[in-house]
């Protein structure tokens, strides 16, 4: 069944290998005071930024920098980049790096006009902006949350143990414009590739694994999961292979922009405890996913066995003759095992830095959703944990 | 190879069985005179037209009406707009109907400014516009063009039996928004249903049957053609099953709204070969598309068995094992032909109106495109429209 929705997705993207020079294009649609916004400094090693720069000071623009934004940026340094952008009468803010640092450039856009805390006011009582937003453009280096598509931002709460993302209602907070440049991200390292490669995954099996649906989202996130399996295969191998790079770095994009997800419920349970592990041990996003994944799965495959039957014919081609629907589903997530496991994915929490003292604290911060096949309570929550470890 | 490519679509959908109260939403958003678009009156008979009139009067606006547009618009209804909408001082047209509508109401608005013959400008020196375009809304009542979300615009010249495409480069042109309410497709005849089918079908195939390409447009091209299969084969045994018919309509915007063309090359040979057909005949667009299909498809087979093998596995299930990479090919295309008769479509175009008489007219109105498997001349077009007869 196909639900009743709305869809309106106008950011503008810019892919190639020239992609960056569409800057001069964007800029001048834009006020004078530039917000240039970075991560930990790999953009100036490999020249991204002085390019960057370049372009910004050709058209004349005055630029002021937030610098240092951390992988799971916290509210911390949210606060601090807000009064970096009051203080320069902000018109834009150029996001540069990877997903946590166009979440937090968006976070920063919805509160930088916001006169309450924008912890409580987005990530906790989770409203919509009641203020002016500033408008955001994002030159993408790293690939995997999509985030330079969509109109969410995850926040970490270091002092509570939690990291929440707000998805936006408002399509006016999605990036104007994004530069996707696969070269860019070709210099990353394997660990953070691969992560990323999971990352953009579980995002098409959250919107895919829920309800009996048979719609168009269904097939899109099939053909999405079939693409990215291929590539990330022959990145794994190569990763300086730039056509596989350029597959990943456009399927991700598609994977969260709110396409795949239309007229359906979705799940979403593994990025609760994924992010819940994230707060406790602040691993990489898309190796927290991995290690709850599977156990998360195993635990709702009785009450899904269709969809993961289907996941397994359509996605891992394996075939159903012979074999019980139940059978036929757990060989679907067996053939996704051995995937993650040939890419060298953390297959469990414990590696991330989890422990079995962590599991109380972990379960009461991950926040229980109720679009998936089996709303979960807080035992099977620990149980899942668990097995994880 | 995933090339160099912008992407942006701006139109913001509604969609499902309530979608029509959004007109509320959007038409504030514009100016007092709005010129209401439509075709033959069947919006008359069903109720939409008087609803839409409602919303609008209850909105205060000032509405002129171009009734009679046709299945396929000529030139001559185009000029005949242009005066409506140049005496209204338009500010806004509103399209209610099929893509024929939607496609008339863009050619509309990129003319009613411009100082030139439009069938000049945009159709003969495939120009863009130079002077102010009027916004556009949609609210479709059949499925199958994908106008409702692209830059379109096809119009016929009865009078030197051209019937062209231009899709214009510049995202102003698409609708603003679009209404899609499935329901409203629900009372179309069993011909124009499986028309609208299988030009979804075929868009998806012009942008698929080209390139050594192993991309993520491929993919997502895969599994949107599945869906249509699927969908169409419930739509065609029981045509009021809305889930179906909403799948349908769904696949269909995402069939042509540039999405599976990006970062590759694309064939559209058929709609040439069909726009050809449907100059001299005014026949069905999708049933032109359905009848020159297979002669086509098998002529430039030799040049694309990759491809053509890859479609029999990947869309119809058949399984490659024992069989040559040409077999396997072949074999796709059976099963596609299969399908196409199973939908009752129409396989020649003698059923259309065409005689042998006209082959040579049709071949001289087909354009010749270059991004497919092999660059016809026009004895091969020539050849292939007989084996079409």
């Amino acid at each position: 069944m196909l639900g009743n929705f709305s869809y309106c997705n106008p950011t503008k993207l810019y892919f190639g290998e020239d992609s960056l020079k569409y800057l001069n294009a964007e800029l001048p649609k834009y006020g004078k005071n530039i917000v240039l916004i970075y991560g930990g400094g790999s953009i100036k090693k490999n020249g991204i930024y002085d390019e960057v720069v370049k372009i910004l000071k050709d058209n004349g623009k005055n630029v002021a920098e937030i610098s240092g934004v951390m992988p799971n940026p916290t509210v911390d340094k949210l606060y601090e980049g807000v009064e970096i952008a009051r203080n320069h009468q902000a018109d834009f803010l150029l996001a540069v790096g990877g997903g946590s640092v166009c979440d937090y450039a968006k976070a920063v856009s919805v509160s930088v006009n916001c006169g309450e805390d924008p912890w409580e006011k987005y990530y906790v009582r989770f409203e919509e902006p009641s203020c002016e937003t500033l408008p955001v453009g994002c030159v993408l280096t790293m690939v995997g949350t999509g985030s330079e598509m969509n109109a969410g931002a995850v926040i970490t709460n270091p002092h509570t143990h939690q990291k929440i993302g707000h998805v936006f209602a408002d399509e006016k907070i999605m990036p104007k414009f994004a530069v996707l440049n696969p070269k860019y991200t070709l210099t990353l390292p394997h660990y953070q590739m691969v992560s990323g490669i999971y990352d953009i995954f579980n995002h098409i099996c959250e919107q895919y694994f829920s309800g009996e649906d048979d719609n168009v989202s269904d097939y899109l996130s099939e053909g999405l999961m079939r693409s990215v399996i291929h590539s990330s295969r022959i990145a794994n191998r190569d990763p300086q292979n730039y056509e596989a790079r350029s597959n990943l770095m456009w399927a991700a994009t598609w994977a969260l922009n709110t396409l795949v997800a239309k007229g359906k419920s979705t799940d979403w349970m593994v990025h609760m405890l994924g992010q819940a592990v994230g707060a406790y041990t602040d691993a990489a996003h898309g190796m927290t996913l991995a290690a709850v994944s599977l156990p998360y799965y195993r635990h709702i495959l009785p009450f899904g066995v269709q969809k993961f039957k289907r996941f397994e014919v359509n996605v891992w081609d394996v075939d159903p003759a012979g074999k019980t629907d139940e059978q036929t589903a757990q060989e679907g997530l067996a053939a996704m095992e051995g995937w993650m496991k040939e890419l060298g994915l953390v297959m469990n929490i414990s590696q991330l830095g989890a422990s079995a003292e962590m599991i109380g604290g972990i379960a009461d911060s991950t926040l229980i959703m109720n679009g998936g096949y089996k709303t979960l309570n807080r035992d099977e929550i620990v149980e899942i944990l668990k097995e994880c470890l």
